[in-house]
This record gives structure tokens, C-alpha cells and sequence, in this order.
């Protein structure tokens, strides 16, 4: 047996050995700043959404169903009770998390999800609900947005949720994949954006409230799938990445009653490699604030604005799905004078979701199985 | 004898069988249009410039000091006679051409190049020539710009020329390589990009004609070394590519007046990898319009507005001379939506110039000592 218990013995030694390297990177170099990735924790389950409840917290979504607690130092809470139904086959489930802007005193979230149709298990459509959050359990737990028409697919769901200056909660939407017309049609809410009020009232100066036929909450139309968006620190606009189809991923300035063209207008190919519409410039229609042919599966963005990385200011990163990176626009107020792949090679996972923490550093979440939230800090810190 | 006869048979077929190969390329595609390169002709000595003088027929300049006319069948004239003396060490030669907006009634051209200095022959600095072209020859040659001062140097002259609408005269220069920091002084031309009147006078109205101490020809400074130029179709400004160090290459929009920074504000980096300076921002100086790093060495720029391309008008193609490409900035206005990497691997030799000919295909000049003009035309033209 004496091999056995060597080949033992080098397992755990190799395990043991490969702690560090999963805690803590070697020094990264990228063009401005050398960065160090920090595992805060592995062994999440495809998470998807995240945001900080405090300095040292943060609130994370797990697409199979999951809400948790994350500290900093690791620790890491078991599901929490009370999160709505979802579901969670292929795409669908938990998505995005947000706090309240007044949360230190109402103690308020808010999660997107799919949310199954309770008279048809095959339908589902993008849901929000609020609650508040009390310990490890949501209690007051109240849906205050559902996507018209519930519908047989288990794909494109959007979804972030981000709140204006105002206290408006945008919540981006997808087409369902196979429903792709309907973006352009106002009278569902596919393929859209939506402004509502945190109670799910319909805010009056919504560009379509007074439009017959039309959903009040409609935003923006002919989006695709808008799996990103944050607020430009200055310009308090909302912008978005849209995940395209082969090619054609874009940045889109979110603004009232604007069309996006989708499917209509494109820069994407099919995933047979044939161009999918001769239209990149459609009448009445908004050309992409940037774009990326071919796609990199553009997922969650962020603006930074901390201290930590002062060469990244006001530059927009937008986490990749395909090569697993993360892409940096060097920003000029809107202007994009440079893009900048960032840890292609060492993050190995897809990145879903990118915030800035209460400290400054960029945080990251990895959709996988064994998916992990990362720590980005200057190399030296 | 046989074997000697059978390799010089089999070496005269690969020559043949080259021959159609260099003359037309198979069909290369791109994101938006499938092309072919069809190249005019080869043999051409390191050519820098061009410009079109008829429907079928380009000026062509070579480095080494030859103007020649090249019809676009194919025919290559003898040099012409009347071209000032070059200083063709190194970077240095004859460099840029571009025809009077009034060529047609009074058969104007100008050309820029590397003058020596008559008292010191180690010492030039660029300088722009008129000229009548009159067959194969140059008359009434008259220099109406001399960079001042002369220098030491073999380096970055710069030198593209550009007409404005109103009909001034830009003209593009470098920063000598070795006098970088006098980019930031107005009492030289060096990093300068200066604008006259053809005739060489100043126009009343640059920005530093009543600043004591400032060359009155100066129209922006901070500039490195400036190879590309061209108006915008549509706003008639003039934008630059401007040649940075390894890194920090950059399209600038030149205004009157402007500062852009060089050397104290920079993306690039040494060449021995080390950060070229802290600073990316400086106070008073202009952000670029957009920038690479690496640097892709940009050479000639053009704005496409013809109609064999319609997916391609108003976009600004860079040539490039380190990859040996074309990097086409996909513009929706003044903004980068994209970047394409065109022609990569196609073309195998630096690209020097590029411009739009009067039937809307595009031609390239390579800078080679077999260098090329090469017309690019779709696929199925």
C-alpha cells in the first residue's frame, strides 16, 4: 500500500500547494496599473448579480435560486429564506441584486429573476421584486415588475437593475431569443427597457405613457439582450452593453423613447457566419455608442471612480463571457479613445458581473459552477 | 545538364505562375465588404506620397528623391526633372505631394522633403516646394515653407499636406526625434503642424500671429511626428495620425492653436518597456481622439467617401507600418464606434499612403524598396 498512501500524500500536498494560487495572483501588468486578483471565494454556484450591502458585505445572486451573504474576508452565509420561485433552466433564474438608494434605512433590495407562469411551467418572463432584508431572510417580499407576455423560451432574459439620480429602477429585458420582432413593437415588454418607480408605479414622464397601444413602463425599445448597465458617473445617463448575436456586442447610451434598432439594424453575423442583416443604420434608429465584431459576450459593466486605480477613472469596464476578460474603454468624458483587454488568461472563468466596492477595488463574479467573486487591487497594495 | 534544365524550367513556371498572383489577390474578406487587391505596380523605391493628377493618374512620390507619374495601368514615367536636392539618409527624402485645389487651370503642385543645409550637410529640416507640373517636368519650383531651425538630425520630419477648404495649406511635421521638448516652445517649427497661404504667407488669422515670440506659421504644437493628415468630409477640420513612441499612438482632431501634449503627456511607453511618463492628462493639453497602444505605427490616413464601398463611407482608414495593415476606425460622426483590422497579412509590406481615388476604389502605397500601389476594389468588381 505504500504507493497508495505517496500518491495521497502528493494529492493533498498539491491541493494544499494550490490554496495560495487560488487566494491570491501574481502580479498582473496591465497598461497602466499592475494588478494582483484576490479569490474572496470559490465555490459559488453560476452566480450572476451582486451588490454591497456594506463596507465589508456583499449581497450575491446564484442563477439556480440562490441569495447569500458575502464578507470580505470569505465567509460566506447559507441561502437566504424568502426569494421567490424562479426558473432556472438554461438562462432563467435569480439574476441581478440591487440595494435601495435609501437602504441604510428602509432596507430595501430588489431582484430580478425568471419568473415562471403559475398556469403553464413551460412560460416564464423577467420578474423584479422587492424586500427587505432581514439577517438571512427577505421578508415583505412584493413583485413589483413582471415582463408582458409571460412566454415558452428559456432564454434572453436581460436583466440589471439600476437606480437613476431620481430614485427611478431601470431594469433592462431581453427579446426571449425567439421573439426577437417583438422589440420593436411597443406593446409588450420584449426586447425593452423599463423605467418604473420603486413600487412599481409608472413614472409620468415615461416617453410612451401617453402613447395608445403602448406599455407605460417602455423605456427604450429594440434591445436585445441587455445583460449590463450602470449609470456614466457625470452624465447620470444610463448606459448599457448589449449582448449581439455572433457579432455586433454593443455600448448603448440608454436615452427616452429611443430605438436600438434590434433586429432590424445590426453589426452581428449568425452563428453560420452570414451576415445577419444588411442594415447596421436603420431610419429613426440610434447607432451603437460602440461596438465589437466579433462578440465578446459582453456581460455586467461598471464605471470606476475610486482612488485605488487613478489611471482607470471615468473609464468603462465590461466583463466578457467568450474570452473570459474584461474589456477597459478609456474614456474621454463620452468618448472612447482606446480599448484595453484586461486579464485575458487569468481569470479563466466567464466574467459576469463587475462592480466597484466601498474601497475602491473592482470586483468581479465568475459564472460557473464553481464560480468565485474576485478581488482587483493594485499590485503593491 | 538535364537536372540544371529542369530547375531552370521549373524556376521560369514559378515565376509565371507568381505573376497573376501579384497582379490580383483572391478575395479577402472583411466585416462589411469582400475585396481584392489589384496592384498597379511594383518596383516603386520606397514611396512616401501620392496624389491623383486625372481620373488615371497618380503622382507618386519615392523617399529616395524621385517624383514620379504612374498610370493606373501600370505605366511608371522616368523621374521628373526639377526636384529640389533631398536629404534622403534614414527617415529623410521626398516625402508628401498633394496638387493645388486649383491644379486643373494652373497645374500646381507641392511637394514636402527633407532639405539639407547648404553650410552644414549633417543638418535639414522639412521644407514644402511649389511647383508647375509641366509633362515630366517641374517648373517655377519655388520653396515656400523651410522648417525652422535646421537640425542634426535623420529623423521624424513629419510631413503630410493637406488643403482647406478656404484653401490654406497644412502642413504636418516632427519633432526631430532628438528635440522632442522644443515641441512645447512656439519659437520653432519642430512638433509643430504649421498652415500658410500656398504662396507661403502667413494667414492673418493663425492662432499665435500676434503672440510675441511665436512662429506665426504655427497652427498646433506637442505634436511627435505627424505622417498622416486629412479633412473630415463633413466638418472640414483636419485630423492627424500622429506616430507615437512603442506605445501611444494617437488620432488627434488638430484646432487652432491646441496643445497636444508631447512630450509631457503621453500614452506611449520607451522601448525598453519602461512608462515614457506618469502622465497621460497634462493641464491645456488636448486628450487624443483616439489611441492604440501597442503602437501600430501609423503612417497615412484617409476618410472614405466614395460609392464602391457604401458600409465603409465616412469611416478613416490608418495605415500602418508596423503590422502592415489598414486599420479602419468605424466613425459615426466624429465618434469611434469600432475598429477593423483590414488587410492583415494581405499585404506583407508597410503601409506608407493611402487615399481615395476619383472612382471610389483605394490605393495604397507601400513602403518598401519594391514597394507597391495597390488599388483595393470589391471583390466582385
Amino acid at each position: 500500500m505504500k504507493t497508495s498512501l505517496l500518491a495521497l500524500s502528493l494529492s493533498a500536498l498539491v491541493a494544499t500547494a494550490a490554496m495560495p494560487a487560488l487566494a491570491q495572483s501574481d502580479t498582473i501588468e496591465t497598461e497602466r496599473h499592475d494588478v494582483q486578483l484576490h479569490t474572496i471565494t470559490d465555490g459559488l454556484e453560476n452566480p450572476w448579480g451582486m451588490t454591497f450591502i456594506s463596507n465589508t458585505e456583499v449581497l450575491v445572486t446564484e442563477r439556480p435560486g440562490h441569495l447569500r451573504r458575502v464578507s470580505l474576508d470569505g465567509t460566506v452565509s447559507e441561502p437566504l429564506s424568502g426569494v421567490p420561485a424562479v426558473d432556472a433552466r438554461n438562462q432563467g433564474g435569480l439574476l441581478d441584486v440591487a440595494v435601495d438608494p435609501d437602504f441604510a434605512n428602509n432596507s430595501y433590495i430588489y431582484i430580478s429573476y425568471a419568473e415562471p407562469n403559475p398556469d403553464n411551467d413551460k412560460e416564464n418572463s423577467t420578474a423584479v421584486a422587492r424586500a427587505k432584508l432581514d439577517g438571512n431572510a427577505l421578508t415583505d417580499v412584493e413583485v413589483i415588475f413582471q415582463q408582458y407576455p409571460k412566454y415558452e423560451s428559456t432564454g434572453h432574459f436581460g436583466s440589471r437593475l439600476v437606480f437613476s439620480p431620481e430614485g427611478h429602477l431601470y431594469i433592462t429585458l431581453g427579446d426571449r431569443q425567439t421573439r426577437k420582432d417583438a422589440s420593436q413593437e411597443l406593446d409588450t415588454h420584449i426586447g425593452k427597457t423599463v423605467r418604473i418607480w420603486p413600487d412599481g408605479s409608472v413614472p409620468e414622464d415615461n416617453p410612451f405613457v401617453n402613447k395608445d397601444g403602448a406599455l407605460p413602463e417602455i423605456w427604450s425599445y429594440g434591445n436585445r439582450n441587455v445583460q449590463g448597465a450602470a449609470l456614466h458617473p457625470e452624465t447620470k445617463e444610463l448606459w448599457a452593453s448589449e449582448h449581439g448575436p455572433r457579432g455586433g456586442d454593443e455600448i448603448n447610451i440608454i436615452r427616452a423613447g429611443n430605438n436600438y434598432g434590434w433586429p432590424d439594424a445590426s453589426y452581428g453575423i449568425n452563428y453560420d457566419g452570414s451576415i445577419l442583416t444588411e442594415h447596421t443604420h436603420l431610419e429613426g434608429a440610434e447607432q451603437p455608442h460602440y461596438y465589437w465584431v466579433p462578440s465578446i459576450a459582453t456581460a455586467g459593466i461598471m464605471f470606476y471612480t475610486g482612488d485605488k486605480f487613478p489611471e482607470w477613472q471615468g473609464d468603462l469596464f465590461v466583463g466578457a463571457l467568450r474570452d473570459r476578460h474584461v474589456a477597459r474603454l478609456d474614456l474621454e468624458g463620452e468618448r472612447v479613445m482606446h480599448e484595453e483587454t484586461l486579464l485575458k488568461g487569468d481569470i479563466e472563468q466567464r466574467v459576469r458581473a463587475i462592480t466597484q466596492g466601498p474601497d475602491g477595488y473592482i470586483y468581479l463574479l465568475t459564472d460557473d459552477p464553481d464560480g468565485r467573486l474576485v478581488q482587483v487591487k493594485p499590485a503593491n497594495d
